[in-house]
């Protein structure tokens, strides 16, 4: 848990943060006393009869202030770090910073938000008061993640993670069709209600501001905390494990209906599932790689599952947090004609913080074609005719390629130094690479 | 710099986080053995006639193979973590990836790399056999960092770091509208001329199975590294200052004429420039928000430029590393009609890596619109009629504040256990806005 930051005081942290939000995409607007991101008046197409707006505590960035653009979210109401906003500023979200469509049949405004106490009490409570003020509000919660069962959740049920884009996705991009509130709230309900999510974190993050964890608490090297929450919360277990074995616990968590404490959502090899795989801010885009051919090769091989679309980013962080989420949204029929889930997921929108830049049609190609088997890049490789003792030569060459493999560190620590740092490095590579035929250590 | 990670085996990290790409962009395909990302036959449009290769050390994604995609690259060559490819891996991603559109007039590969003894050398001895082998290939090499000067870079020149993205996109975009590879390898020199960049990291970031650096030569609490490379190189200070400071050294380096060091590109206010602001991996989104207010404030504040285009994001990284960097791209004339640096920016493409989801015309509407000043949201505060003493309520008041603040850390510790985290603060934050009135502090 690195506890370095380049702007570590809190408060000005989140308040200079939302003011990047206009200058990345300038249809957006910030209230900065209200800390609310909001699209700019006459952004939206004069079919849209339904403003979305969602919030919470920072430190979930690009969640949901980068979420906010055509398309997408209509404006996001932030709090302090790991804290929700009052209710105050939700209400001056609902009433002023959006269009109420009050004129439009079927016109109003969908408010949703994760299932947080704080959060639910806030966005409850603007809700009320501008229901009472006449406009027309609907209310959708998200619980998707399953790293608290039934029994530990008790009446409180699931908190909401990364599953939460999804929902907001969706509803966007139906707003955006010129779908009307029933229909908009009744299509993320349902998209909530096909969501489970899991993460799994190496460490705690820090926050800025706050003293850091104590050692006691901290996990311990090689230690995964499976279910940990996007604000430090306690997860399920900490265990020691590698990451095929964190996987296939993470997708029993999900999965498993024989769990009578997690089964939440059911999926069947025959479902389209829609797989994201989320980076909660500090693990290398190349391990985030690994992260996903894990997960979808696990899918496939215990479950039969082959999800139509895969995403993996960025998309609801717990600070720089190292550690990942997976969510699985089972593909449900929305019963509208042009807007199904996958056309909804697929439509395009302009916000910083969603990515999806595979468009539908490539998804559909099925496009398996390789250029592998193509030999006119090989070459023939004719004998030298030279003479040896082959013990002697092996082990000469093993000798010296056991020199060349030991002194790795400090060549690698002196090219650091003159050069790029990959000379130590490249010859281990090359050594070991010449090993390969005596040795099973690959 | 943690030295956890989810895989822990650099040899098999590489080769999984590759497997991850086809998965994640049906489009492509990976050649195992030769760690080559490549774009399945017939993807290109029928009026490409130029095939584009680049990679490098692995390490740095999504560069490079995140950047294969329609309308970007067509292929990129991975080596292992912070270690250029062999030049055989680079000759077969040429003569067998991609198409060498022999056929076709000023058809041919445009191969395009940073400045790195061992990547110019790899993919310029593959370029070479290439050529003798009969395909039209042009190489471009780039180096888009200030960090080290003239003095210290002699004539190795400027290293490159996350500007090269822009050279891909750009020649990616021209050579996606049919150009031929003349104009192609013309705009991507172009491109590179123009670029300045230069980076800043709080700590060294962690190779897998590589030892952890020495406590001695790392930076300590409160310093930072300006100017260290993406492999861990060694920049031009340390220095332990605030990011206004910080952001104001590198800015000068980037644009100060008078520092006969480092004046590498002359931008005048007058100038259209492209703003890029990197996450070299481990920064958490919320402070990447406020690094890039702080730049652009002082970009126009200090030198006048208002830059036509902003992106923030991860386009490369080194691992997870705790750092930023900086670009700066001068638009200048390509002397090609419709093919201006901005529309080639602007051109939609299909790389995972890519993210510029604003659209040109967002950015051309330039629309200024907010909804502050709506006061319908407000409310008319009335006099309660109460008395009291206001030095004794003030005191009183001060005392019960200063308690609430003070037990912050605890109640946030068990709000952790049993709730999400906020309670403390929230109670802490509030007690703080009461004294704004007597206090400086904020």
């Amino acid at each position: 848990m690195s506890t370095k930051h380049f702007l570590p005081d809190p408060t000005h942290l989140v308040h200079t943060s939302l003011a990047a939000l206009p200058l990345l995409n300038p249809s957006l607007a910030l209230d900065s006393s209200n800390k609310i991101i909001y699209l700019r008046p006459n952004t939206l197409p004069a079919t849209q009869k339904v403003s979305l707006i969602s919030g919470g505590g920072s430190g979930h960035e690009p969640s949901f202030s980068g979420m906010v653009g055509r398309g997408l979210l209509s404006a996001a109401v932030a709090g302090t770090i790991f804290a929700s906003p009052s209710a105050e500023q939700v209400r001056t979200a609902i009433m002023s910073r959006v269009d109420q469509f009050a004129d439009k049949e079927d016109g109003g405004v969908l408010v949703t938000v994760m299932n947080y106490t704080g959060d639910v009490l806030n966005f409850g409570m603007a809700v009320e008061k501008a229901r009472a003020a006449g406009v027309r509000v609907e209310m959708v919660v998200v619980g998707d993640d399953v790293g608290v069962g039934r029994k530990k959740g008790g009446k409180v049920g699931r908190r909401g993670i990364a599953g939460t884009v999804l929902v907001h996705k969706i509803s966007g991009a139906l707003a955006a069709k010129g779908a009307g509130l029933s229909e908009v709230a009744r299509v993320a309900k349902l998209t909530a209600e096909n969501l489970v999510s899991v993460g799994a974190s190496l460490e705690h993050v820090h926050v800025p501001g706050r003293k850091g964890m104590d050692e006691s608490e901290r996990l311990k090297d090689g230690e995964v905390e499976i279910g940990m929450g996007i604000h430090n919360e306690q997860g399920s277990s900490r265990e020691v494990v590698t990451l095929p074995e964190l996987v296939g616990k993470m997708l029993r968590q999900m999965l498993d209906q024989t769990d009578e404490d997690r089964a939440f959502l059911k999926i069947d090899s025959s479902d389209e599932v829609v797989l994201m795989v989320n980076n909660l801010g500090g693990v290398s885009v190349l391990e985030m790689g690994g992260i996903v051919t894990e997960v979808v090769g696990q899918l496939e091989k215990s479950y039969g599952i082959r999800p139509v679309r895969i995403l993996n980013g960025t998309y609801m962080t717990s600070l720089n947090g190292l550690g990942f989420s997976i969510t699985l949204l089972k593909v449900v029929d929305t019963g509208i004609e042009g807007s199904s889930i996958l056309e909804l997921l697929d439509a395009p929108c302009e916000a910083t913080g969603w990515s999806a830049p595979v468009l539908a049609q490539t998804w559909a190609e099925q496009n398996t074609a390789t250029r592998e088997g193509d030999e006119s890049a090989s070459k023939v490789l004719t004998s030298s005719g030279l003479k040896t003792v082959p013990a002697l030569m092996q082990q000469m060459l093993t000798r010296a390629l056991e020199s060349v493999i030991a002194i790795e560190p400090e060549v690698t620590k002196f090219d650091t130094v003159v050069g790029d740092g990959d000379c130590g490095i490249g010859l281990k590579r090359g050594a070991e690479g010449m090993f390969i035929p005596y040795t099973s250590r690959y």
